[in-house]
């Protein structure tokens, strides 16, 4: 008897891998029978899961608990797990929200019992219910577990009727579980408790671990199902049995899905104690739903190794403290779960000494996380060294999915980014265009900035490495043509021609940089330099909106001193000025006027004359109201800040609880669309005049005097070819600084781009397309950071066939040229949109704009938690007493003193970037890029690289060296487990010596 | 040997409170030493937990670990608890988030071993460190545990310097634990874990146990410590200490808050495995602070006490499957506890038969919750039977807090919430004194309605059995008003006369009904009903709000047409009519034209007319813009929304993470204010001609033709004084159910009043002002709904003093008299006020009443999981697909399809209601109230009393039958439960015969 005990004991402490100290010699040798046994079910699993199959498939499990309704025993559904729990409410109507099983130790403990006494039986053949429970009663038999006359009677209440929670077709997600299965064999099944009511009191003792299931709370009904099973003792012992199918079977109505089962377990008891019923059942599930505990069902030999995968959750399970949490609180599920292959790595790569190495606990193994995951900017930026190394990379890389790049953008997402987009290029492109117009006297104008936009749009998304980038005209050129505009004037030069040669030596330098791989000085740029660009560009589009918001109030000025009672004196005469004559080369209202030019003025009834017609005969406005313009203010900034604000609440609707996912989800692929629509039409409602989009309707170059061709020679001397060359070099590093920063931002890694990207391509096709616009006397183009994060962002995918419960992950974006291409097209021919567009106000625009200046700001939002230090958050962090601060990964790890040293060192950095920005000295602003990344190389000696590695990315050089550190520190790490083992050997030898002498 | 293992077998299994089956004899005989020993751990607490003591403080726990820094060992603080833990971050800067602590069931299991191995010293008599440490090793030589001769160095490291993590006096919350202790004695502070690094391998096996805490990560230190300790073997045992003093010591600078300390948990141990260290530390002091475990900590006798503790609560921990839970995630504290108080008493009724009844675990109590707490009138509606009975209980409840409720209202939020409530009123005043005026012709105007409301609101919060209602004109008061006026034009009856003896007769006849206690029918009102009420109010409270609004878009009417080029074309000119005649009894622009009157007409400057002066003299205006206001409405516009989504914004910002609390707290309560302020501020800059706040100037009545005093006899036949006993029946009813049903809102459980209400002496006072009103010619005046709402609302309080981490609690409001007769003095001293307050424009008063409105819709927000299940939430689950449900706990028991059902009773009769309201019925619309309480006693017929409970309450009369019907549930339980007994006694009886046996 005593090795019986002995072994108990055993298994008992076995699986706590808890080893003793005792002071007296006998207790010396009791504790070493532990030490021998020293974790046999990590061994045990070792073994099993060391074979290398297929992964398992996803089990779908569900559990039935039998019940008297209507007269009729039946089975019900009680609960299901997918991946969470979700349990059928009171009333039986519902399924609850899915959440984290919270079991009692005490369940999982009667549980292993039970695996360890029941009948167990693996890979039995099996086609239809009704044989398998034969099987499984005959084995119960032959072990003498159940008497043989009762076999009917068990038959007979196992076969009852199945019934399911839902009776209409199941729901998306789980019918799409056997997809995403990894392996092609069909999802399987499991199906868990089956409790069964019994006369009470049949089985003494053994009522504690098999346990009665009852109609809630229906106490009337106990003796009937009495009558319904016989008053015989049928049974004398409980009735456990796992079993595994050798093939996964269709066991007709048994399963809520129609998916093949695969495992089965029954567990039919007594009445005991009404409260621990459920929670066997519970407890079994939750194992199946275990990633590790799974693999061990699959894989089990025996009953031993089923009990030794008990043992493992045991070891590893989270235990929440009574009195910190109530277990009425549904714990919803995390957003990212740690993953199953880590649990099952840790497990074969552990040492006999130290079997639970990590099993100090769930909580312990946050204390030591490693760092984050070093910047990788993969083989994109290597230095190749040979001619054209890296553009032949890119182009390999880019072709294999220049097919997939077209089908892949047929998605209804694509729809609400192209319009998105697309209304951002043409704001953009008019407002560049006029502005370009102001400052070359309409060489370049908004008819030229439509034409290039669409001509180098469509040629970059076609060829482009990364089509997601939206080339446009950006400030710094904008400053460069000015100047250069105004230098020509000055000094009677052609600024056509000469510009058409810089935009020659540029493309030219360009090339060069590209064949030289001089884009991998890019890898240099860490996530400070990106945040401290793209913030700066987000700012200027935000104050842009802003400005441009004021200035409708000063184009529509308000008349604050308006009385409604001296209504009467409000007026707006025209008066006739003393000398009367035609300004005939008033460029206004020439048309209009064309009908009273033959009138003799003095016959002029100037009170009928419009503003412009008075203003273009001369004449001058008298009257309070004339600088006046109502309303027009008031309802631009109405239909301005309406845009925004219902962009940003449509937007966050997406994570209210209202309507389906799928609802919410186009609503926010849409929110930009719609609020335009909305204060489109509210506009349209209020018929008032507010200032509309106006697109060229004409295909002609703005200036008449200008042809589409520029001629190279003629106009200027033959030196000012050679000359150009020094211009050209500032040109190229603000197209080179621009478009680089704008494609690494894009790039990045959170976006989870797939199709690898293409700095040298990009590079390229911005030089040539540099050449074709100044021969065109287009615009240049470049990327736009705003309107290119605005565009990914558009596209955005997150996973959807989750499992119940699971967040839906960020999963990539749709990488494709279409969206681009269809934006650029439509830019082309928006000469022929005209009549559409001149319904949208200007207003709701700018209103777009603020939007997409606020949301680049915040970049593509990354969970919290991913260990991304986000400038914008840790600005926020200023304003936040430190126990209010959000548990970022960084602020556990870097003191908050750090951090804000970081942040504040980058705002210093815009601010300067600001001014600089503000002033003439934008020409070079692109250049101060590069002054940010020696701001960045300093800081290596101000913070310590592990702070670094938190807040920013490492330097590459420096990287080098950190992983070299981590190597050897690995190796010591090794050296010391061998140790370990030594060590363990020794004690194992102590250990038989002590066994001996007991 | 064999009674050894027994007794370990026994102690493992007890613990877990597990008996197996067995098969075979032998196993039997085994079970049966287990089933003897069920629950030895419980016995033991039931023992020491009986002992009624006063209750345990709160205990505040501090971790130090041993660490070496520059050269020289010290303890350092590394975490702390107070309900939830607190880490020290890498770095060492800052504390983390308070969260529930995560634990292994390692650590827990390894704890319960340290202490049973260990040296326990309890009620030690200690007043210094250096003392108890002595007393410590000096046990432990004693035991034999230690050698003598390393007494000097375990003294030495023990006596380290401590240093804490925070140098700056100690966070607020954690001082006032000392103050909100319920004991007199001090708070009492827990020393943990002191762990101490030794030489390796000094112990063999036991390391698994003891374990050494190093510096993190850094490895070169190893030797150093060494080194700095010796290199002797000087212990070849680890060292475990738990001393509970006699008396709480203030131990010098061993904490870090100045309390004394009670307990100090010491270990020393060799190294080991490095990861498992600190999760022993975590789990004592996590223990500690449950209330269970130090309860059993401050009382038990000896060391098994302690290990029955452990027992118990590893028998009642929430456990997480590893597969579903990510350990790294810190969990938030939850909003609401379960009380220990609960776990205490499960525990001291415990039957031996079922010593775990409960601990099937905490998922599975959640199954068979009990209903929800019934709806409490308490004795305020009893029917007392005597006379005057109830208004004499009423009296009683009131006087002793009479004092408190004046030096109570000293509170900053009581300024905001005077503020905001009395411009609540002062709106009202003018809007309804508005209204009576046109009814009345001016018999009661906006003056009387200034006085009235200050008469009537002064006395009724100095004397009323509720002082946070507000009183205020209501709208079927209005209509009442309005047909008695028309009634009395039409027969030639005095108004004013037949007015007053409607009110002294209505005034009597609340006095019956106060004499007979009659409000006690209030108590058949449920949930449904004041749902119902105030849905309604708050639904009228927002259209109104956007009707007033809208009235400004008619009342300033924008010019649609106006084309800025056109300019010129808008005038408006006065043009004299065709018979020039001065309207002289034209009442507007009398005084302004008095000037004009002595010219004659003809040699009028027309144009220089204003508008008034022009359409006082019978011109009229010509021109395009003379119906047209510009600026004004969309102006107004601004300001209605901006005002309310301002106060809506500022009340979120309350959970927003952004500065200290108690700036947000402050920010909330002032949100209504600080959103006036600002919008009143932009109307002045834009100094634009808004509508503003004008409220009268001189106290006189309205008509000049009326005196302050009616007559009672005189004008009408003397048989009225009878005749006006129907009328009066009818504003009876009106101010009963109007009076009572808003009491019923206010005195909600869910606002946590503590005083007490009086609703006979509330309906006394109304009668007694009814009748005072008529007297004066005043308005009469009842509760005002959502006024009163947002009274209450803007006195909440919440807990301050909290542990960290812990929810902020909402603890009741601020009772009493002093903010409602602040109001109501200042609404009196309007008159005086006038020049400040016409800067208000009326758009922001709107504005207000939409944000009333809005939030009274919502009530007093009461926390997700109390059970309530509130009209708005249940509407909004329309929207919801079923998953994306928040997890209230009726929809935990009540089947959707019937929410949706009782939700859509509940609309249809809002419907109803709102369509009567509308039409002239609006008269006999609070008797409707009462239809509402017939129809929720038809609902009866057609839900179920468990559905009810849960969506609604239970009718009086059901809830006794249903508490009777619980009394006999319980009764069967109790029978049942003995049966169990016997049963066990039957087991025991069997079991000792088994023992025997074998």
């Amino acid at each position: 008897m005593l090795s019986d005990v002995n072994l108990l004991y055993k298994e008992m402490y076995a699986h706590f891998n808890i080893s003793r100290y005792f002071s007296s010699k006998e207790d010396l040798c009791v504790c070493v029978c532990v030490c021998v046994t020293v974790s046999p079910a990590a061994e045990r699993l070792r073994h099993i899961l060391r074979e290398e199959d297929e992964p398992t498939p996803t089990l779908f499990t569900e559990m039935d608990t039998l019940q008297h309704e209507g007269g009729e025993m039946e089975w019900k559904e009680s609960a299901r797990w997918v991946k969470f729990e979700e349990k059928v409410e009171e009333g039986g109507e519902r399924w609850s929200k899915p959440h984290v099983s919270t079991l009692s130790l005490h369940s999982l403990f009667e549980l292993r019992t039970c695996l360890q006494t029941g009948c167990i039986l693996l890979d039995l053949e099996g086609y239809s219910l009704p044989q398998i429970v034969d099987d499984i009663i005959e084995k119960q038999v032959q072990e003498g577990l159940i008497a043989p006359e009762i076999r009917e009677k068990i038959s007979f209440v196992l076969l009852r009727k199945h019934r399911h929670q839902t009776k209409k077709p199941i729901h998306r997600s789980l019918a799409d579980i056997g997809k995403s299965s990894p392996s092609s064999e069909c999802p399987i099944h499991f199906k868990c408790v089956f409790a069964l009511r019994f006369n009470e009191r049949l089985c003494g003792f053994s009522r504690f671990l098999f346990v009665l299931l009852g109609p809630n709370g229906k106490t009337k009904s106990y003796n009937e199902i009495g009558r319904a099973m016989g008053e015989v003792d049928f049974l004398d012992k409980p009735f456990v049995a796992f079993v595994r199918l050798a093939q996964a079977a269709t066991l007709g109505g048994l399963t809520e899905v129609p998916v093949p089962t695969r495992f089965l377990f029954v567990l039919l008891g007594p009445n005991g104690k009404t409260k621990s019923y459920n929670e066997i059942g519970r407890a079994m599930a939750t194992l199946m739903v275990d990633d590790l505990f799974s693999d061990v069902a699959y894989k089990a030999r025996d009953r031993e190794d089923l009990i030794a995968g008990i043992d493992e959750f045991l070891d590893e399970v989270i235990v929440l403290p009574p009195g910190e949490w109530d277990p009425k609180i549904r714990i919803e599920p995390p957003k990212k779960l740690p993953s199953a292959e880590m649990r099952k790595s840790v497990f074969s790569l552990n040492e006999l000494g130290q079997p639970n190495g990590n099993a100090g606990g769930g909580a312990a193994s946050a204390e030591d996380e490693d760092l984050p995951a070093p910047h990788e900017l993969g083989e994109e930026l290597k230095f190749t060294g040979r001619f054209c190394g890296g553009l032949w990379l890119d182009i390999k890389r880019k072709v294999p999915g220049f097919l997939s790049d077209f089908y892949e953008g047929f998605h209804i997402q694509s729809v609400s980014a192209v319009l998105f987009i697309y209304l951002g290029c043409i704001t953009n492109a008019i407002t560049f265009g006029g502005l370009l117009g102001d400052a070359t006297d309409n060489y370049q104008g908004v008819m030229e900035s439509f034409l290039g936009t669409a001509l180098a749009g469509v040629v970059f998304c076609l060829f482009g490495g990364q089509p997601l980038i939206i080339l446009s005209s950006t400030g710094p050129i904008l400053i460069f043509e000015k100047l250069l505009y105004e230098f020509s004037i000055n000094n009677d030069i052609d600024y056509m021609e000469i510009r058409l040669w810089i935009g020659l030596h540029s493309c030219l330098q360009c090339l060069i940089l590209v064949a030289t791989d001089a884009s991998y000085i890019i890898k240099y740029m860490t996530r400070f330099t990106e945040e401290g660009f793209s913030s700066l560009i987000s700012f200027i589009f935000i104050s842009d909106a802003l400005k441009k918001m004021m200035s409708i109030f000063n184009y529509y000025p308000i008349n604050r001193d308006f009385k409604p009672d001296y209504l009467t004196s409000y007026r707006c005469d025209c008066q006739a000025s003393d000398q009367v004559a035609l300004n005939s080369s008033s460029p206004l209202g020439l048309e209009n006027i064309s009908d009273y030019s033959m009138f003799n003025f003095s016959a002029l009834d100037w009170n009928q004359l419009s503003k412009k017609e008075c203003l273009s005969f001369g004449g001058s406005l008298v009257g309070k109201s004339c600088k006046y313009v109502p309303d027009l203010a008031m309802l631009s900034f109405i239909l301005f800040f309406g845009t925004y604000s219902m962009t940003i609440s449509l937007k966050k609707f997406k994570a209210s609880r209202y309507f389906p996912t799928k609802c919410r989800t186009l609503l926010a692929d849409f929110s930009i669309i719609v609020s335009i629509l909305v204060f489109c039409a509210l506009d349209y409602v209020m018929s008032l005049d507010t200032p509309k989009l106006h697109v060229p309707t004409q295909i002609k170059p703005t200036r008449p005097d200008r042809g589409w061709i520029v001629m190279p020679f003629g106009k200027n001397p033959w030196w000012m070819c050679l000359a150009s060359f020094a211009p050209a070099l500032l040109v190229t590093i603000l197209i080179f600084m621009d478009q680089q920063i704008t494609a690494v931002i894009v790039n990045r890694k959170e976006n989870k781009l797939k199709k690898g990207c293409g700095y040298h391509l990009d590079l390229f096709w911005v030089g040539i397309l540099m050449a074709v616009c100044s021969f065109m006397g287009l615009p240049w183009y470049v990327a736009a950071t705003v309107i290119s994060i605005a565009h990914i962002d558009s596209l955005k995918m997150e996973s959807e066939s989750s499992a119940p419960g699971e967040q839906p992950q960020f999963l990539g974006v749709r990488e494709q040229r279409f969206t681009g291409i269809l934006v650029f097209v439509l830019t082309g021919v928006s000469v022929f949109l005209a009549p559409v567009l001149q319904y949208i106000p200007m207003p709701v625009l700018y209103g777009v704009f603020l939007y997409m200046g606020v949301a680049s700001l915040h970049g593509i939002q990354v969970a919290v938690g991913t260990g991304v230090s986000e400038f914008w958050e840790r600005m926020k962090l200023f304003l936040m007493p430190a126990k209010h601060q959000p548990d970022f990964v960084f602020l556990r790890h870097v003191p908050l003193r750090r951090v804000h040293l970081f942040t504040l060192v980058q705002i210093t950095c815009l601010a300067v970037l600001w001014i600089l920005k503000s002033t003439v000295a934008a020409i070079i602003f692109p250049v101060m890029i590069l002054g940010l990344m020696v701001v960045r190389k300093t800081l290596d000696l101000i913070f310590s690289q592990h702070d670094l590695a938190w807040l920013d990315d490492i330097l590459p050089d420096k990287d080098k060296k950190k992983k070299e550190d981590e190597k050897k520190k690995k190796e010591k790490k090794k050296a010391k487990s061998e140790e370990h083992n030594n060590s363990d050997e020794e004690v194992r030898t102590t250990i038989i010596r002590c066994v001996r002498c007991s």
